[in-house]
């Protein structure tokens, strides 16, 4: 294969009046090897080359328009990539159960947005993570990816909703408040308006306020979906605390969680808590925290979860990294790792070894 | 539609003979709230957060390689996004109800073609809207897209063709004709040979031709498409002309389209009508159109549609913008805005409001 | 495969402490007609506008990055399009019959890899070409596309991992011993470990060797891949030897092939063969081959095809091409071309048409 390569830089935009403008292409391709193992009767262990161990390996689309006065617009189109398969992750399209994309085809199911901003904040439609995400994420040293990913998260009876919404209409704050952020969002279910119990289904608010100043960053968020009730679902409020602050020789982390779900004849209430921490080594970043979810379901199941973690960065865009976790289960609970299958209360343990390279 | 792209030009390029090359990553994030509302026995309204209310929302590639001598190379690949959601518009493979893209994923659905043209003109093949459909779009205020699009277009009964074909083989005029253009095409259902009644499903031929110079803008279009008859579809044969006149002031369009489907045991013949406006107001637009469209069907079912709306332009790539629109129907039909449904013979009524932005 | 390649510089990376960065957007929009034609009973033609005729239609976008030290890292997404209809080509998440993609959005079968490479070779995680395949395509004239395509790659009983594999893990040779180059991959079908006789299914190894220098190349490939054995599959072990030498006045080609597929009750094994040139005609090529393929199941079925094809270049990235081909079955074979159906020991014969430009 003889190549030539063309390099292309932005020079000029035909017919634009700022006179500056840009569009980013950017993504993460991570590829790992990753064991998992059950235990107990019916457990089966798992070996798979597998996507996204350390960062969730996507390709995506962003740019900025200066409007002048303050003002500026702009857009993020962002898809996660199966990278060990050449697929991509699936969206949802109502923020409800039936809603799940169809078909292994790239979708910007990470993000899809149009933005206006100025000093007073930032307006932003589309597809957006939710505000009862991102404590779940940035108060994780596992950052909610990987198999050493948050119990809190992995568990959650957040539903369709506990990571991202279609359909949202969103309100943050301005960046200039002395260390205070916060966001709003809206989103809808988009069913239409009939007078059925499910009319409202996948409709839903959220919000997120917190502080970060130096070594100390700290968030509320707290939502509520409508769902209507039956035995398996009904309105979701989920409500999360998270803090970190930096000592220097670590940075310490600590979330609690919870979701209740207006379920018929009787509420489901889940809890989740995670401490942990992050050390920096060189050129390297230890990784290590623990993580519980139980909820009040018959027999109140329970699994925790032991993770240990090294990423040795190459560059600031390269990466090596291994995990390992254990799960625990116990009230009926069978939560197993890295595609394996484990038996009701019994452990499971994994692990993976990969490379990330973001660009 | 007024679009700012981003140019990239090439710097330089090893081992490439022509001097001059370059592609162009562009696109739409257009997000809008939109509501619609039914009226009568049935009728349920619905809101929504939705894509492409002014603009289509987009992500496309395209490039042109100048091959000396006049003549050139070129590519034009684009996939139109669901931008509320992260998912895209599906395409279709055959020119046939039954080809369909299955699935959520990316397809260049709008346009994927490669070129070559001189001074002759242009020879282009692959995927590409159709002539039928031009006429449709260039003498609508709203371009065919969003609630105010026009009826005209929406009922047309010119089936999967009537906006883009597959398997298409197009020829375009020279631009120095003096104002002349045209467009040739033909498209190949691509079924097998083999004695069936079918066989000729999706294949077909259209022609445009038109006259643009200083204010005025005229242009015909007729196409034949071959489906095996039966009770709800036969051969297609779609014919419209539209014209518009720029007073300054503002700019008048008027469109007559035809479609005739040789159903058995009778055909079936819709006819449509489009009058409007778009009236320049400093940096922003009014849109006006009123159109129709109505069949000889059993019941003669007839829609007439009203739409206002105002494009606040904050630059050349992105806009403010809100429409209001109105469907009265009789005959049978019972056409509704925004995902609404309204009952036989009733009313409905729609608007949005939203943002576009274009790169 | 000659392609000039389009470089993106990345103007701003937040976050990337590197100076230098780059991300390379490449591609090729290859359309042309073809015909196909077969005979006997029930044998129909078919005409169409297809994708890939010279090449394989494709979106990619790849980089790599400076580590230091001689070390490297670089990504790969490649996707194939079918640019006829603006669709996507399927990947295959397991390298097993059941895990074909679902849908016709971008995926990136084609290529979906991350890499780090130094002085010792490039160690290479993801979905990828296999060994098994690259003689298949380097030593045939047409490179496996389009029409005249070698025989023995299109009736190979190679299974899914005939052309690419995903899970895979594969090593390469540095490419500074003296002309000897190799590959090594391990690919994993992922199934859990149950004790199912299916569990392995998908999982192999393969291994490819060669020596190129001045007008010579020669590369000797095999592999192993497991699927428990049925009436239909089993244990696939693909091997293949292939050759070239650059006369000047031709380049030619050879190839010789063998799949054994452990089924039951019986195995079954094929045996395909290749002879070909290349021949340089100013700024075109003339492209002949005959290929063949026969197996030992029932009745011995055997495929012979000649193909003879010319591609004039009009750039180093632009070309029109046409290519004709004959197939004539025995055994029981009833290979047809261009989407022709044949009777069972029947000719089919095809062409094309078409251009293809690469960006």
């Amino acid at each position: 294969m003889k190549k030539s390569l063309v390099a292309l830089a932005i020079l000029a935009t035909a017919g634009v009046a700022s006179a500056q403008s840009s569009v980013t292409l950017f993504g993460v391709v991570d590829v790992n090897y990753a064991h998992g193992s059950g235990s107990g009767v019916g457990s089966s262990s798992k070996s798979q080359l597998t996507s996204g161990g350390y960062n969730t390996s996507r390709l995506g689309f962003r740019g900025t328009e200066d409007l002048g006065g303050g003002m500026s617009a702009s857009f993020w189109l962002e898809a996660g990539i199966n990278a060990d398969n050449g697929t991509f992750q699936a969206t949802n399209t109502n923020n409800q159960a039936n809603g799940a994309s169809v078909g292994s085809g790239l979708t910007f199911n990470r993000r899809s947005t149009v933005s206006l901003a100025s000093g007073l904040g930032e307006l932003r439609l589309g597809r957006d993570y939710t505000p009862q995400f991102w404590n779940q994420t940035v108060f994780d040293p596992f950052g909610t990816v990987g198999v050493g990913g948050s119990q809190a998260n992995v568990s959650s009876l957040g539903g369709p909703v506990s990571v991202r919404a279609s359909n949202s209409v969103g309100y943050f704050l301005p960046g200039n408040l002395g260390g205070f952020y916060g966001q709003f969002q809206h989103y809808l279910g988009e069913n239409n308006k009939n007078g059925a119990a499910t009319e409202k289904d996948g409709t839903g608010s959220a919000i997120r306020l917190g502080y970060a100043n130096g070594p100390i960053n700290v968030a509320l968020a707290t939502s509520s979906t409508k769902y209507a009730a039956t035995a398996t679902t009904g309105k979701i409020q989920s409500t999360n605390i998270g803090g970190s602050y930096d000592f220097g020789v670590a940075q310490a982390m600590a979330l609690v969680t919870r979701d209740k779900v207006d379920s018929v004849p009787t509420n489901v209430t889940g809890k989740g808590a995670l401490v942990g921490a992050l050390v920096p080594m060189g050129a390297g970043q230890i990784r290590v925290a623990y993580s519980t979810y139980k909820t009040d379901a018959a027999g109140t199941p329970k699994s925790k979860k032991w993770a240990l973690g090294y990423v040795h960065n190459l560059s600031k865009r390269t990466a090596l990294y291994t995990t390992f976790a254990r799960v625990t289960n116990s009230g009926g609970a069978s939560q197993a790792l890295n595609g394996a299958v484990t038996a009701v209360n019994a452990r499971s343990t994994g692990y993976d070894f990969g490379i990330k390279h973001s660009f």
